[in-house]
């Protein structure tokens, strides 16, 4: 193989074009494809940037042309020649670099290559596994390597923006202590002090406030974070977060700030326009009108509430749901009317999953006349009013959901995102964004008997509901927000509590004892002692956001180096395992089958 | 409690002068300090910029007056006046805003303090536990808070420079591999993969090197790396390094682009010009000046060698050393022919901490005389031989180490460090950098019987070299370099081996089977099969750097939350106990006394 020596590139492989003609210039890449014809051999050599066609004639340099019979797939080149105009019939507009080709002088062959276990250049299916295994690989094809580069552009974007914002970029630590009430910790054992654990962050909340008590006024961090949970297409054990904070702020503050933020990022990531200021719903709002808080706006199918027409009706089941407290709604899937008996099934079985005790359907035929198993239990006039409250047309599919109001919002909220799915309406080029603004701060756990804090422990309730903390918990509305794009949360945050007795109030609600609160987090009642300002911020998935800037389905191809949904790296083998000696160091003893 | 409402500040605390004056405005900060002066109360307002006087002055507004009696340090306000001219004998230079005042009429008190553990405005002695414990507010002191800042624009800076030259920000696993040959590793139990461990990173080199095989060209990433070793002031369990890596470069790319992001890196963070290029030196050359591979050339005090006038002497210590292959070496303390017997005989102690057998000095006297229990033992050409040597004049001090090569270069090399910095010769604002270059691939470790790499094995042999690999490893030179300001190693990096071959040959050098390379890096070994281009990189300390640059004394200094020297965190109580739920998950047991 011959060494690179001191030489240099002149360019990159989607640089040269007609200006470059007659230049002499050094290119260094991967052989894409190599095609001989005519006794000359044709190399489209590859690299990050693109692609240039490299051509070695035997009346230019015979021994080279010799040397280049050798070339094959993903080998490692560098060649010097100079630029030429391809003939006009030859040149290929779908290139960049389409109207020259460079010929060849010099060849140094820098690596050679085996053949790839998947081929780099087409679109065949390969599986995960092999994908993950032979990640150098993969990253190769140019849409994960331009996944890779508008990941960068996201982060070069926003640290711009912030920066020139007056924040500041301030690390916390990885090795801290659990976050309470959050998900399952990644554990670390410590050395030095036995039978002692680190937590890995689940996020750096409580750090960032802290910042904000120093008085460091703004803070922002890209920044990994931790959960071991049991992974799905969106999640990780390890994912990124860009977490932000600021001080004497109250809500309109943030949301003008991430506006202004995601306007910049997609701007300067994929070159579109996002048009904030963004729709603000209320969560009263988005449930009963998408069964959701995290409505995807980019199509209509509302819910619509027929509980005042359900009340009368003869119907058992919408009575029932009437009478027990709950509610009855629907929702049109426009022009569906002709979805077969199999389809109906399917949906129903569908909606099972999500605790519906059936679903109830209504085809609309010509003349308005209903084709429903329920129909029998409308009266002519309820047929007319539930059809005029869905603007229900001829070949039009009504779905009714009756129960408690969480299960139906839950099964129709589903379904609304199932039907689109099926009708293929999901444009992931559209980007809808939408504020969910007032939460309530506490959701009654029916299994623990007790309230949990709907976003964190830590957020601020409205002033105005303070005093009914201690009366009403379930009334109290939240000073949170969360940003919603395409159906999907992509930021989370809320205005803090900065006041010890306000916090101590929450973690009354929240039946966590004082000895408790002492034990888990009291060094942030501490520090609300001396002097905390008013402050809040907000935190982002940069995976999954980088997901929807990109136009894809899975995080995985957003990150470099992902895990599996069994949390292993196929590439390293990591988790593995490790010698006796290190987990005697760490004071622990194995506890699992050989 | 006031509340914030939607109140906005108009400008912070380090912004207003004489410009403003007349202007209404809105401030909100910590108050510093608080004097009544003639019924009047004078504020100092802090905030993370700066200081400005607001006044509360009865005639203003008697009940803001009365309500200003309340405040106290740290409380947090928000007040509003406008901007008053101070009179010409009250106006305070050092003060940015030191010529104007803000005339008070409304105040807000937005959080009450406790006072605080220690004076935040005063430069009294706090212990470093008190300070960790109470970190929000130790980071509230001037001097903290710039620390921070100078670290937020040095990583800007940094972003900013490889952004502009086609370096790509990737992130790398944290829940990964151990890297072979390193320190130890922290260990973090896997919950779904019952007895196997993730280790967290000690260094994303293995995979920066598959970004390069990957073809991404330039990486670079600001991350968090682990080392679970014991701790030094300059060292902490979790540490920040700067990580690049390129393909397609020889040595002087590397330095070239290292040398251009410091240069930016000094001016944007501390206005300081630090004159690229910097000096090389060899690794051979620095060993036999300095002692060291780590020089501090802020001054000269260089190592001179009397081997050869040592070989003939009649001193016992010094033939002995010569005769058994060592050397004799020695430097010249300019102008300490003062030093005490009692400075001589500590100066001795510390010499025999690292290795030496006793301490060989001499005062040089009027007319050259020698002042030395080891005098009577030259000849007065010998005498005359090494004064001329040393330069020595009146009023010198030499000092001498005859023994192994290696322990003549530490004692000296500690000595002269020592010496330096007795006689107060470090200036911390002076900047000198040195490239440590031609450094020895391999050291042969007489503990383990086998050769270990300097750096790591994934260094290149120089080309010239690789066939000695098998016949004569300890003289086969790397392709490695190490950046060096003012004796501290702040980078260090090589061009890499990009053949699987002589990466072969390197872990055969290094005694390592086959089998143990196949399972610590296989997945390295079988990407070197795949068109591995010529790559190579460095890191930088952060932590290390940002000290340096600030000029300070302690990396905890330009850490948020640092860990203290047991590895634990104050302020958190990290590490923390589990519930044995927990660990019954992780597959772990218990195997520490309670």
């Amino acid at each position: 193989m011959d060494s690179l020596g001191t030489m240099r590139r002149t360019h990159h492989c989607n640089e040269l074009g007609i200006g470059h003609v007659g230049e002499k210039v050094i290119l260094m890449g991967w052989v894409l494809r190599r095609r001989d014809h005519g006794g000359v051999i044709f190399i489209d050599l590859r690299d990050r940037e693109g692609i240039t066609q490299v051509v070695f004639n035997p009346e230019i340099n015979p021994a080279v042309h010799e040397k280049a019979h050798r070339l094959r797939s993903e080998w490692v080149i560098a060649v010097s020649g100079v630029v030429d105009p391809r003939p006009g019939d030859m040149a290929n507009p779908k290139l960049a670099t389409g109207e020259i080709e460079v010929l060849i002088d010099q060849l140094f062959i820098l690596n050679t290559s085996e053949t790839p276990p998947f081929p780099l250049d087409e679109d065949k299916e390969v599986s995960d596994g092999l994908r993950l295994q032979y990640r150098y690989l993969d990253l190769r094809k140019p849409e994960m390597t331009a996944n890779l580069i508008a990941r960068h552009r996201a982060v070069q974007s926003i640290r711009g923006y912030l920066n020139a914002r007056g924040f500041l970029d301030i690390e916390t630590p990885m090795l801290t202590k659990s976050t309470p009430e959050g998900a399952r910790d990644y554990l670390v054992p410590s050395r030095v002090n036995p039978g002692r654990f680190f937590a890995l962050p689940q996020s750096p909340q409580l750090f960032k406030q802290l910042l904000m008590v120093a008085g460091l006024d703004r803070y922002y961090q890209i920044v990994k974070c931790f959960r071991d949970e049991d992974l799905r297409a969106d999640r990780q054990p390890e994912f990124t977060q860009i977490d932000m904070e600021l001080s004497f702020v109250d809500e309109e503050q943030v949301i003008e700030i991430v506006e202004g933020m995601i306007d910049a990022l997609f701007r300067e990531t994929i070159g579109r326009d996002v048009q904030p200021p963004f729709k603000r719903i209320s969560y009263d709002e988005a449930m009963s009108r998408y069964g959701t808080d995290r409505p995807d706006t980019r199509f209509a199918m509302e819910l619509v509430d027929l509980t005042e027409i359900a009340a009368g009706c003869e119907f058992k089941v919408f009575r029932s749901a009437v009478d027990g407290g709950g509610t009855v709604r629907a929702l049109n899937a426009k022009g569906c009317g002709r979805f077969t008996r199999k389809e109906l099934d399917d949906l129903t079985d569908y909606a099972l999953q999500f605790g519906a005790k059936g679903l109830a359907w209504v085809k609309i035929k010509e003349g308005g006349e209903w084709q429903s198993p329920i129909a029998k239990f409308f009266s002519a006039e309820e047929r007319q009013r539930i059809a005029a409250a869905l603007d229900a047309q001829v070949d039009d599919l009504l779905f009714f959901g009756a129960d408690k109001n969480a299960t139906v919002f839950q099964v129709l909220g589903e379904l609304r995102i199932e039907l689109v799915r099926r009708l293929d309406l999901l444009d992931a080029t559209v980007f809808r964004f939408v504020w969910v603004t007032d939460f309530p701060l506490l959701a009654y756990d029916d299994k623990e008997k007790r309230f949990q804090a709907l976003h964190h422990p830590f957020t601020a309730p409205r002033d105005e509901d303070i005093e009914k903390l201690a009366t009403d918990p379930g009334a109290v509305y939240s000073r949170a927000y969360d940003l919603v794009l395409n159906g999907t949360e992509i930021g989370g945050g809320s205005i803090r509590i900065h006041q010890r007795d306000v916090q101590m109030k929450v973690l009354q609600a929240l039946s966590i004892s004082d000895d408790e609160a002492r034990e888990k987090f009291g060094f942030l009642l501490r520090a609300l002692e001396f002097g905390a300002p008013p402050h809040g911020g907000i935190a982002f998935g940069l995976d999954r956001l980088m997901m929807l800037i990109t136009g894809g389905d899975s995080i995985r191809n957003v990150i470099a180096f992902p895990k599996t949904q069994k949390a292993t790296c196929p590439l390293t083998d990591a988790p593995d395992k490790v010698a006796r000696r290190q987990l005697t160091e760490l004071h622990i003893r194995p506890d699992w089958q050989e």
